[in-house]
């Protein structure tokens, strides 16, 4: 597989795809010869670019394979990972299977995806688009509920950090800003891979670099305790349930804890949910989870590319790829 | 009337009294010689302050008229915004009126005061609690829904600024952490007030200083459209209808905005709402508000200093606040 | 005079001429219908914009008395606050003196200014540039160190705020950015205006919104103790001697004790120095200083004003200037 | 060797230690089960605490081997990064060599230790102090130009991260903090470790928690161009030199780049220099230098403790480090 876009999904990408034994990283593709472009060279990833940017990247020490193009030649699948890809008609000419990603319409695709939800809907397809961080973060602590119990209705409120760690242009630096179109787009977003769900979001923008967290609230089909809640979400894939007991008071102590699980990048690719803030009132739940935006949706994009080109089920795909990349159930 | 207590709520108590007409600073009391007591003391405010620390100020430079128990014996009413107030036997024993603020809770008081939702409780009372800043924000959207349309149940996702500006050793700097116990308390102390409200709210707090900003979800009793909400909100007082279009895309640029109304502090005493932020779907409202945590709460207290010595009604207090502090309705 | 845009800077020399009673604002220009265009309205300034813009700004409400250029007709100063501004040919059309900010060169205007140093040079002249908030600061403590004592060499470190208070898109929101071009342009502007002062800077962003603060070194002529320091400084205007003792620990307090001033904007005109950050180590003195990089320009504008209009000698203007603003030299 | 401390330097350590071929972790002793109580069971190292700390550990889920002063008497060298360590007595009477860390004053161990600088002095030795971040990121870059070229005086202006990332208390959220104490304590601390050296340092604390960043100007005693400075730097060990070409324009870019060496915490044991932010005028040397303040001093830590024990001489010791924890010279 080829991964065209080496930025902050695209370097987690290639790394997740080295870490399986079914598949293998024939190219990565990127224009400009940041410190990522060294890395990805380092790595032994064969380097790929559009054809303007080669003189450049080459002046500036970066080995270039070929151009992309190329690259998509000698592969049969392309994660896309450009921001604004530009790409669609490419792909169709070349015949490549490709992934986007949630920064994409839905449309660009047809069909969006999130293991736990709908694995199968992606078996064959040729093209799929992994949906956003947040509404990945969703869908797994929600499809549990909706399966296990069922979901009148619910309503989340997202607040977002507003740039990366690596990312030093973008602020505020000491402001709340909200999503004014209300609901926002998250929910719909949610719905392009659960359409029976009742779900309404609202956002608000906040000046940190680390994780979303969202306060989320559920109005459930049966009156069901706390404990029975997080026995569902045990028992379901890529949730970590955490406790402030254990000094995790904030964002700042989940991120803290994954440095220690030694992933690449330092990444948490579980949603995070406190267990001592789950609280139940009558058919109500609410919980918060917290999001690692840059990571996330690691997992799901290996498992997208299994389901395209048919190589496992669901069950399965999911639980190999949770085995590679080390996926925990606690801390 | 005395203020206990010459900080973030004490000094701009002390500022809204000397603009009204009709009552008096007698006194401040304060402990320590900041860069405040200075100025308590340049404004011209008889300064106090408990006996023991009399010296210090004194010999910081502070003229202290004396104890603040001989502050009480010169007041007939005195405004508490000390932090975990031990002051409750003293005001008995004095016999004088007290107001206290949202930090303490509602039973040392044992009337909660919002002014448009409840001045007539406070009528004559001896002690009352003017409820928190996120509490009196929410009040002062919600009552007029309750009061023109009818709630069926509300929740408010309440995004808060973690430290005052003013304060330089709070954190985070780059965390979300929210508040585990859910509902948080914001829920029960708008029932301190309206007690026939079913609210739950949850709380995060994230790494600003300027305001709070509320998600507030409001299932209506009946279906209506946003214009008509907002023309409800329009005829009650100290909400401050704003627009994306003028360039307030955030807490940043709504306390820009007050910078330039011209008042101590430059306080914005309104709470600010997002006309653009307002939607409905079906009977549904979902809207924003910005709270500035440092001010929202001073019309209330000067309300409630009237009702409770029995100076005029409601809508003659209100309106007389307002006058004396210029608020506002629009940009 | 006029005011050709009308931001951070232009709203608030509009207050300050108003504030004298030598001059007169007949005219602020701006582009867009922001809340401080509604600000400039409700405050009376007469309404002036580029005649492309009128129709989109009284479309949203704002009253325009004309195009910019009727605005320059009816003035015989103009201070220039746009960015990047692109009227230096329209001035010298209309034969209009112009005030040009920190931000241009010095070329455009082949005079830069500050009160202190060099209020003379400005004499009679039709094109003046009032120096950058950093440079305002710098000349406002190293002048008189250079004229009462004389100064061999100074550095100067600068902690730069990356963003003002009203700015929600600017970050970092958690690193700090080097100026990679050392020797920064900060030594060079000073000596714009102190030509004879060897002077070297560099300078760092850092994720705050409220003041800039420089880390100054100054080898000095001869040796010196701190109170002599301070006592030439507490003698020189516009410079605010500060102390921790009352609380002022950060550019946190220093801005809170600001808005207690009851000022517009809540500004602080002077430097701010810590009286305990001063220290003499043999003939090298260290101090901190900070700077409201929105307002510490605002008097220079005004003796600007004076001294190209030749309306009244250096003293007599700044005395003037600080007398109507309020300007102070102790907490 | 043991680890008494098991927090952000504690921590760090032992897994460095567990990467060297010639030592080995035979304890660590921590007092609350935080989440870094589990990962420091999980990654199997035999966990002690303080005997009135082991209930309370074991009934969390951490089981416990020992008391600490078991866990002394089965190693033969000690890594205290407790805070405030009080286990000076207990050292002694175990006998135990100890090495204490850089918030710890150099009077308790009379050495002060920094590899490049003074590896030799803490041979044999049975107490040694390695040095803060801060101290270790000047020495790194200054024992070079002493020894190559020769220092007149050092001038450095530290930006101070006021939180590490796993920190969610300390702010400031938005204020910058100069250390009044003029020269700050910093200089006297390399003094500690280079006496010869004529350095004065100031302090300022900003709103990050990644990076300290330095502005460092050396007098050189002969003038030198910028390459020949980057040649000698390109030459000692633990230095990596960065361009901004890169992308790396802050420290936000900084530690994405460390994110991507793969290493435990995503740390960056080197000091990082930008290439093109060194600058030479005349003989005086202008660069900056950033510090990850959690990890420079772990090789230091590694060093430290084969000096004292007689295992190898210092180029040895320093390329074994090097090797074993990966770190590098450039990008």
């Amino acid at each position: 597989m080829a991964i065209n876009g080496y930025g902050t999904i695209g370097k987690r990408v290639a790394d997740a795809v080295s870490m399986q034994d079914d598949m293998e990283v024939i190219g990565v593709a990127k224009r400009s010869p940041t410190f990522e472009a060294f890395m990805a060279m380092e790595k032994g990833y064969p380097f790929y670019a559009p054809a303007e940017s080669i003189h450049g990247l080459e002046s500036a020490g970066i080995k270039v394979e070929g151009t992309v193009e190329e690259m998509l030649e000698r592969a049969d699948i392309v994660v896309d990972a450009t921001s604004k890809s530009p790409y669609l008609d490419v792909y169709d000419k070349f015949g490549i299977k490709a992934i986007w990603q949630g920064g994409e319409k839905h449309e660009i695709a047809g069909t969006s995806f999130s293991s736990i939800a709908n694995y199968e809907e992606a078996w064959g397809k040729d093209r799929v688009r992994v949906v956003s961080c947040n509404t990945t973060g969703l869908i797994r602590t929600l499809y549990p509920l909706h399966k296990e119990i069922g979901i009148d209705n619910v309503l989340a409120v997202m607040v977002r950090r507003a740039a990366d760690p690596g990312d030093s242009k973008k602020g505020p630096i000491n402001a709340i800003e909200p999503v004014l179109k209300v609901p926002s787009h998250h929910g719909p977003d949610v719905q392009s891979v659960m359409p029976y769900l009742n779900i309404q979001t609202t956002a608000v923008k906040v000046p940190t670099t680390i994780m979303h967290m969202h306060s989320v609230v559920v109005k459930l089909k049966k009156e069901i305790d706390e404990d029975s809640v997080l026995d569902i979400w045990s028992k379901y894939p890529r949730i970590i349930l955490l406790s402030s007991a254990n000094g995790i008071k904030s964002t700042a102590q989940i991120m803290e804890m994954a440095r220690g699980f030694g992933r690449p990048y330092s990444d948490l690719y579980e949603i995070a949910v406190w267990k001592d803030g789950v609280h139940v009132v009558g058919d109500t739940l609410y919980y918060y989870q917290a999001i690692h935006q840059e990571s996330d949706v690691i997992p799901e994009n290996i498992d997208a590319i299994r389901s395209m080109t048919e190589m496992m089920p669901k069950e399965e795909s999911m639980e190999k790829t949770d085995k590679a990349l080390g996926i925990r159930k606690t801390l």
